[in-house]
């Protein structure tokens, strides 16, 4: 942790280049299992990407172990095509709360002090409801939004796709993008042409739509050498 | 607040019969919208509800204004069949955070006591926190969970049904039942057949599916005079 | 028929707007809803088509009844961000079956004559089946796909505008074209500020992705004297 | 064909039993892997199926190959929780038209004569047609909808659950039940604790809501000498 992963689909780039091949053939399934060759795969999911024909990319799943703040979390879960199994503050007991620090706190030491004292202060609140009566479900009511958390998420490839261009674009938060880039690198490790092309728009498509709040990206790779290739 | 319904499809009711009928009809909707009068409309909605066909029920929305806690709001964005658009934390600074009181602890002095201590000193942390450069996005790490937040919500009728089964049943936690009760009752004063029969499943369907963890109503129900009905 | 607008969101464009307020201020919804004039509904929607922002366009519902063929209609359907209720062939007895004819074929005479022959094969052996005792949902597996069907959809304005942007495309189907294009001009009429950039990515986005498969409008519209504005 | 299980996730009986005991854990997905038993999979697998707790069954995918008739397949593709790759008829020439043959058709001289006839003489059209120049995708709209067809299907194990409890219930159309027990079948085959209770609602509930349509099985089960079990 904090990212994992857990399971995949088997041989993810073959399962979707066949199901791109079936739309446009004759042949039945079986068939087409036997005939796809690799470097076929290859050039079907090179022209899906191209084209962004992406339906064919659902028939691949993949499923995560994550570890990170409850604030970084609900992001995540907001992405309604995938399934999630969370961590549950109603019924777990939040023993050994951890708070996930931000960079722009730990690197400064007077805010890492009073964030740290601020959480051992909502741990110690926590603890005495419980010892009060309250239930654990009531009682999280004082935990930080940066305690950390945990879940499984499954995503297919097509969501992760959309996942991957929202997130890793420098105007999401440092925590969520970290995520997803480390989600990026995992998949990549076991279907790279499925993913070769992945990652926010000014990479992927030399396109931003952020208008005045662009991070100003685009324009530095247009500027580099090679025109950000 | 905390919950206004603010929009809602226009003639909810009809807009569904009108659905149902035009399965097994060989007419034209702008004939069946003609023909189709009032108590033929509730005859088919209380016959759709009663054998759980609620996929024309996906034609009415209804759109919601909701205030609650955080901890409460990530539970009802969980709803994947929903739209939502929530103030956000990165953008919005907590200037009056509100903290959500649950009634365990409004109940007990001491309890109270501590909790709004400790969200004093998660204001006043935050407050810091931004006054030494942290961002927003990053300071509000450590805000409570029970932080009052709003959000806008839009869900079809079938949604809803789906939302009222689990979150109006016992076993859900105290706020989210409170906003889904209240959702019921908002819906219900503008489409009282739509959702004549809706709730948690003991009340609804009769049945109780938690086993050991089940709350007990369902036993009580059948045990009153008139059999719960 | 072919296409009416059944219903919609009242006020559409007034609630996507508020949705989009409602994220990066720290006002109550009704507050909101009190102070946002015209303009700035005008000025928020601009601004969201032109980031790409649309989430906020899921609250805003839309309504249709919709005529065409079986072929036309099962394109529709695969939309999975919409909610459709479809006449049933199982129930519904094709009595007065009629075909849509493309307008390839109603332009060759040869062609419509045996085409014509063909449905009306169709249709007799249809009766015959049921007069055999067949029951409906077998006989009509002789058919033709082309045989006109109705059904509602609904759609938000999200999924509408990813409907638009794949259906009016050139390389769309004649039928589900001239469906997509009546839906936006009806759209267009109660909502013109949300559907102001709306239709095939050549036109909204000025790129095309379909590469070697591009019907060349695209060039065509950078060709022109006011280079496609 | 006409019904293969061509990929699922690796292990999906582990990942979903793991998916329920995070939810209800302080421990991490790795300690948890590590612990969990296989009698503990079975026992989590057959509370969370009692108990109707089945958002954990979405992290196990299955992909089908399937062959049917398009009547059939849009049936099935109305299924909106699943991802579809259809052999199009706008781009693959159908010159080996088969048409899916009712059993209440071939049970009957007459009318298999008929139908065969028909279908020939659709057969002959869509072949002239193309022979006067008019594309593939307007000659189809003569092809019959019994016509069949093929695409690549994926589900995960809740909304195969869904589809079983639907489809598998004599009220559906033969093909598309026998289409859904082939799946269930199939499945069951690599991941039987999973899909132990799974079926039409009288043999997994033994409740029946179909009313007045209902097949009367409901009542046999529990006439049968065991009460159906």
């Amino acid at each position: 942790m904090p990212v994992v992963l857990l399971r995949h689909t088997p041989d993810p780039e073959r399962v979707v280049a066949l199901a791109a091949r079936i739309c446009y053939s004759a042949r039945t399934v079986s068939e087409l299992e036997t005939e796809l060759n690799d470097d076929e795969v290859g050039s079907l999911l090179s022209l899906l990407l191209r084209q962004g024909h992406t339906s064919p990319f659902e028939h691949a799943s993949f499923t995560f172990g994550i570890e990170a703040s409850r604030a970084c979390l609900n992001q995540l879960t907001r992405h309604r095509i995938a399934s999630y199994s969370q961590q549950s503050q109603r019924y777990v007991r939040a023993d050994n709360l951890a708070c996930v620090r931000p960079p722009s706190v730990s690197g400064n030491e007077a805010a890492q002090a009073i964030m740290d004292q601020s959480v051992e202060q909502a741990r110690r609140t926590y603890n005495e409801l419980l010892g009060l009566g309250i239930p654990k479900e009531d009682a999280r009511y004082v935990l930080p939004v940066g305690a950390m958390s945990r879940l499984l998420a499954t995503f297919n490839a097509r969501s992760l796709h959309n996942l991957f261009g929202l997130r890793c674009c420098e105007r999401a938060q440092w925590e969520i993008r970290d995520i997803a880039r480390e989600m990026l690198s995992l998949v990549r490790g076991v279907a790279p042409r499925l993913f070769a092309r992945a990652g926010s728009p000014c990479e992927v498509l030399g396109v931003c739509r952020e208008g005045a709040m662009s991070c100003g990206k685009l324009a530095r790779l247009r500027a580099a050498p090679n025109g950000g290739k």
